[in-house]
């Protein structure tokens, strides 16, 4: 026993010896793939890197040549310190970032020098107490202040550098003099470390949060378009995948709405950052409040995605063979609502109005195919008399009330639902009317929820169980999109982006740079 | 028109200074109210204001009394600095905030020293130089470094300290001829600081991540619960509200699930403080990472609770009689879909195994019921032989295979359905023989997904269309309550929770303490 021991300890080294040496010899190879990634998935984070550096050698200047040192002295040091801290990935983080710095450290100094004044008349064991004291409660008062949502939101990094300043004044006033004349010194340095800043971040290569929060919303656009195309897909193809319930982050579905449903507090973020960039244009505000909106109503799409999503991997299925006899139209609504959602896309990217066939005729015939198909199978509908929309759940109660006779209820008609051969063709002349005065904003808003509304109430769904789950997540979904519409349009609006032009439409292409926005936005949250 | 417009001036002055004090009157009030708010809500706030101001006034007596000012020096500001830099909101953020400092100053002095040390033996111009490049290439490499998702996750602020601290020594070095004696003082009072810290956090009055995360699963636990049977509620009671599209905030359904759908940062953020925390128990560490799992368990159920909400504000609705037929089992389900969840709550609550009786046969028997009612409505289920699950859709398939013969759809049997009256019997047989034997984890782990799998499936819908969507969402639920039993089963092994004793079930009240993290959490995530 004592023998084997040793040896097989040995061995055991030996193994984690090699395995340590193997995994030290992969350390370079993985290191360079994960260098290469971080570069390619958004090259601006090497010329942000590259920035950094150049300030810093900058302000470093200050304090390596003679003359420069010679106006500054050892203060100097301060400007290092602060491009360190403020300069950040995007032009309105590192703004926001200065500004609260520098109104922090105005306000600190102000009531540091009062502090100090009042401090400056008294004996000394007074005056350590007065410190004390006034450590103690501005300390306290402005920690709790920190949890008021507003300031927290807009102000956090302000009161903290407030906080820092105050006691870093008022307590070093204790024991050295001329605090104001270091005030003064230091307020000096840390401005032109904020002008380096300023400057690099808003003229050389600038990285604007709002043409991120932009970008990023046309990608989670196509990724809802994409991931819709592909759950309808694989609920008509190849339905024995329905048992992988774990999502793999390669599934196409989960991979288009995931980054919508966490997208929350990388939009305020970024909104927030944007609010402090200077406009772009003399005559709109740049609209980051209206990119938080829609935000919003694409996860309360995604939501229904998600659900959708769930319609495959739910235990009870409706058999292959009777979804076959859905597919189609199905899959033409589901074209129709992904190419809607993809012009959606392209009209914020090229930043002009939308298309006013976005909810056109093909969705609508789309859905009128499906309406006819779900029909079409009279067995499912019971009382089928043209013109008259009848309804199973209808028959239903019809045949509660009088659950004796049941022989009659064939042609139960409900007069709350529209039929929807006399609706299409009331929407479609008022259509034919508009079609020359579509410029007109006002008129085509008029008309589109109308429309909405007739596509989805005119569709009297035939019965089929977990199907009807299905159809009517995915009309639901063109509910949404009508909200979806709306917001965009808002925003087009607010943005004053140019009027659609015929020919606008560009061909529909998935091959849209990919960024990771969410890598550079935590960059801007954790930071000092 | 002269005379008229100084008039008008002056009373917009007028009108405008009226408001403009107004406004200031009303002032201390708002004031008055948001600081108590912010207390009220979570007391702790108080606590760790209080806790700053305190560790403050501590650091700054190095300063104030003589004979600690003459051990310490000048450097005493840097105690100060630390103190307010790193004492966060709850220990896991203070230790991880502080360990990160430690290490990226430790290196970066060790790294600077090897600098200085090089630079030394050179002439002065070459020494400029040299040092100008270093602070080059290590800022722009460090700064690189910060967009690697592992090192922005765990170590963004110790990367960043590093930078800071590189450059301050680097820089300084060329007019300071005594840096490591600088470098050895300030450490010094670095880990004063950093001891203040420490103690603070972690000995008075601590505030874990870890029980924020725990609390805050609770919480969202209840949320769920609430909301789901809010929701099926409203659907059966006044559907009129349903064109009430805006969610506003008091909505008792979207509040419920509004807290799980949003809580993918929080969650990372509090499970990564709480993973720096010491261990509460000897024997298991703090699943933290579980508690990440079991959340996102909870968002996708949370999507299934939007999508039933959406049923609600859908535009094609089954009429309010019709849907009076299925009331009271669709009640009972959620009733007992909410008694699970809240036992599920409690369980976590107490840190103790949740009870076997939990997906029991009241469940069972609702979704029995619910399966008997859809079913009782014999004409929306063609060709009922007894025992023997036909479907409509089945139906509908014959259909369409042999669309000239219409008269032979009655009685075709779906083999792939489990007829439901035998594989209940089969599991209740199963159930009782293990009714003794029910403390062994492993029997129950066997037990429960077999009888959710046939509480499901055993469920035959009828026809009923928006209806049908309703219910599938419903029945979408329950199997999705069975993956979170799961995970908070796993949970409580990794956790060790105590085991489920008879008589442990507590009354369901919904008075819990109202703990919004998400405040307390930015605070640590925004801070410097």
């Amino acid at each position: 026993m004592e023998l084997v021991l040793p040896i097989s300890a040995k061995e055991n080294l030996k193994k984690n010896m090699k395995s340590f040496s193997e995994k030290l010899k992969r350390f370079p190879g993985l290191l360079w793939q994960t260098v290469w990634r971080v570069g390619r998935d958004d090259p601006r984070r090497v010329v942000h890197a590259l920035k950094v550096g150049l300030s810093l050698t900058l302000v470093s200047l200050l304090y390596l040549l003679e003359p420069l040192f010679k106006g500054v002295g050892q203060n100097a040091i301060w400007a290092v310190m602060t491009v360190v801290v403020v300069l950040e990935f995007t032009a309105g983080a590192t703004l926001c970032k200065g500004l609260n710095r520098g109104l922090g450290t105005l306000l600190a100094g102000s009531l540091a020098f009062l502090t100090g004044y009042i401090a400056e008349k008294t004996g000394l064991v007074f005056r350590a107490v007065f410190i004390g004291t006034a450590v103690f409660v501005i300390g306290t008062a402005t920690t709790y202040m920190r949890f008021f949502p507003y300031i927290k939101r807009n102000y956090d990094y302000g009161v903290l550098i407030f906080l820092l300043t105050f006691n870093l004044i008022t307590v070093s006033s204790y024991r050295v003099s001329n605090v104001l004349k270091i005030a003064h010194e230091r307020f000096y340095t840390i401005a032109i470390g904020c002008g380096v800043c300023l400057v690099m971040t808003l003229f050389i290569f600038p990285i604007w949060s709002g043409e991120d929060l932009h970008n990023s919303t046309v990608i989670k656009l196509e990724g809802l378009a994409k991931s819709i195309e592909a759950c309808v897909n694989e609920y008509f193809n190849n339905v024995e995948k329905e048992t992988n319930q774990d999502k793999s982050p390669e599934d196409p579905i989960y991979k288009g709405y995931k980054a919508v449903l966490d997208s929350k507090s990388q939009d305020e973020t970024l909104a927030l950052h944007a609010s402090w960039e200077p406009r772009h244009s003399r005559h709109c505000r740049y609209p980051w409040q209206q990119y938080v909106k829609l935000g919003a109503v694409l996860r309360h799409f995604g939501y229904t995605v998600v659900a959708l999503h769930g319609c495959l991997q739910s235990e009870i299925q409706t058999p292959q063979h009777c979804r076959v006899l859905f597919k189609d139209p199905c899959i033409r609504v589901t074209n129709e609502l992904s190419k809607a959602l993809m012009e959606l896309a392209n009209s914020i990217r090229n930043r002009r109005h939308c298309s006013p066939e976005i909810l056109s005729d093909n969705l609508h015939e789309a859905l009128q195919d499906l309406n006819n198909a779900l029909k079409s199978q009279p067995r499912l509908f019971l009382g089928s008399n043209n013109n008259q929309a009848t309804n199973m759940l209808a028959v239903a109660a019809a045949h509660a009330n009088s659950s004796q006779k049941r022989e009659k209820y064939n042609g139960v008609s409900l007069s709350s639902f529209k039929t929807d051969n006399s609706a299409l063709l009331e929407w479609k002349s008022k259509r034919m009317a508009n079609e020359n005065s579509r410029t007109e904003a006002a008129e085509r808003k008029v008309l589109r929820p109308q429309l909405s509304k007739i596509a989805i109430t005119s569709l009297e769904f035939s019965e089929a169980l977990p199907f009807a789950a299905f159809a009517s997540l995915l009309v639901e979904t063109v509910a949404r999109l009508d909200n979806i519409i709306e917001e965009v349009e808002e925003l087009a609006r607010i943005a004053c982006f140019k009027e659609f032009k015929p020919g606008d439409e560009v061909i529909v292409n998935f091959k849209t740079q990919k960024v990771n926005v969410t890598l550079n936005h935590f960059s801007s949250q954790g930071a000092e």
